[in-house]
């Protein structure tokens, strides 16, 4: 049967960071903030092969593990590479945490800029790893690695955003803004717990079922390749049953997080995009897919013109949004793999 | 303030045919079926200058009463037009008919074969015409005018299909599968009756901001051409107000029967879509938006390909699906307009 990803090991067993009580962009602070995190290879005497390989919207490390392996690009062989979990991802600190101060609507808006500061703390206070190799992802893993790149122009090598920009476009925001209706139109306070969500999370998998692919997807019931019986199946099969193995609330902080993405909304660049693209040193590669509907390919090549060091490769496919983790065997894979593969000889 | 409507009459009165049983092609029933109408200008001595305008998804005949006016293509002065109201739509039988004996799930699902069907009737019965100089439609009304110029070939002299198919394709009919799923996801059934849609109102509004217009749209700020402030204002005062207005289960009854459009599927056909456009001897226009996400330009050039006179004239735009219904003064407008007036020339 089909699943969104390529392989997925649920037992794959992750470490926590503490990182303490941690002030966020927005002033508030996220208490005891924990980063979960796993390391696949090992780190060099001169600590300097590591790559940080981030999670998407609604995903765990388990879900993007398959992106790294012997023969690939992020061979762990050769990197040491660390999967990092966004906050609000049910393992690192999320607002379904058991004995959590924040549970539900007073969970605190973590943005990307955010998760990758803490990002960059683990690395520096548990690796005294100072530079990376790369920093890459999927989506908003994408937009993880462009904020890496941003934020830490002189210590960044090479990013890779693949289908995912430097900031969440109006576009994308508006979508989000109906998948989080739909999320919430059915959810309830009963007895100080949230209720209702499971009619919530399905029309979350409808919605992104449309989203995430394309038209000629369906039109050349490309579904079919998934094993799927029916346009019917595909739907609850992979993308109902995906957002049914998640929170509620940890979407809805998600959805959050991606909506505030910004690589410019900081101090740093105080919303001059052009400032904080412009000051990007990292060798980039921008791969959005050139059927994806909602990290429209013209926004990634306009940030990607301005980004000194990028290159724009398009991914050429049918399967929109989702060609950026189609998985191993795949021509999408084949392409992105050779991007990396020239990134990093670069 | 914005709407998503030209202009709209609340008050533009309607006449009911009344068409008795309608044996429906699922082989229900609609009981005491009426059909609401509106007839803008006179029909001639010889019955020859009749013109059928029917109503897309969500509106009634005064969301397209705009369309026809003294000057325009279709000039009430020259044309008998009938305006013609979908079953479902709240003003032509629908679900939310008090005394109806059918509410809610009970509603019998009607295709749009089952509406045009009514509509020739109505013609023939109340008017006595036998051929039409144009079927006419935007979206859904696209597709009843496909209809009519497949269910009768010999009597429908050109249809004009304004961002409307001949079916609605896979993507679509996911499409709408999220919009169903949120409108649902908040309703249940309290004493009889359906209570908790407006939180699905909204979420439906939400979700059409999302697929209706463009990304381009969102990126160069095209809302605030209607004078909008803000993309969170353009969401609720367009988008939310409009379905606001509207009655759950009927927006439910007009996704089903726009999910089960499709020209060929019916006694005439039997699923040979090549077969049915292959059929249509009516003078076409075809006029999908460049940049609609759901009613695709490739489906529809796929579709005009093989109907023996059509014209395929896509329109170029960054409305999305809402090119095709902008109001007067919009060079979209403009562009249809020169169409309808080259077709009815024709």
């Amino acid at each position: 049967m089909s699943a969104l990803t390529a392989s997925s090991d649920p037992d794959s067993v992750h470490t926590i960071f503490e990182a303490g009580d941690v002030r966020l962009q927005s002033g508030a602070t996220l208490p005891d903030a924990r980063l979960a995190y796993k390391t696949l290879g090992r780190l060099n005497n001169t600590r300097s092969n590591a790559v940080v390989l981030t999670t998407p919207f609604g995903a765990q490390h388990t879900d993007i593990e398959w992106m790294v392996g012997p023969g690939r690009a992020i061979d762990p062989q050769r990197y040491f590479v660390v999967l990092m979990n966004l906050f609000g991802n049910g393992l690192s600190s999320s607002p379904s945490d058991a004995g959590s101060a924040h549970v539900g609507e007073d969970w605190p808006g973590c943005t990307i800029a955010d998760n990758v500061r803490v990002q960059e703390r683990l690395l520096r206070e548990v690796f005294g790893i100072e530079q990376i190799e790369l920093a890459c992802g999927f989506s908003m893993g994408g937009i993880q690695a462009y904020h890496w790149a941003a934020l830490f122009p002189d210590r960044v090598r090479r990013f890779a955003a693949i289908c995912g920009a430097a900031r969440c476009s109006a576009h994308n925001h508006v979508f989000l803004e109906g998948v989080k209706a739909a999320l919430t139109a059915g959810m309830q306070v009963e007895n100080g717990r949230m209720a209702g969500a499971e009619r919530g999370l399905r029309a979350v998998g409808r919605i992104f079922a449309g989203w995430a692919v394309s038209q000629a997807f369906y039109r050349e019931e490309l579904w079919r390749s998934l094993g799927c019986a029916s346009v019917e199946r595909y739907i609850t099969d992979v993308w109902e049953a995906n957002f049914l193995r998640r929170d509620a609330r940890n979407l809805l902080a998600q959805i959050w997080t991606w909506q505030h993405a910004d690589i410019s909304d900081n101090d740093l660049y105080r919303k001059d995009l052009d400032h904080a693209l412009g000051d990007i040193r990292a060798q980039g590669l921008i791969m959005p897919s050139e059927s994806d509907l909602y990290v429209h390919t013209e926004d990634c090549r306009r940030e990607a013109e301005r980004v000194p060091g990028a290159r724009f490769r398009p991914i050429p496919s049918k399967w929109g949004h989702r060609a950026g983790a189609r998985g191993p065997g795949t021509h999408e894979d084949r392409f992105i793999e050779q991007g990396l593969r020239e990134l990093l000889a670069s």
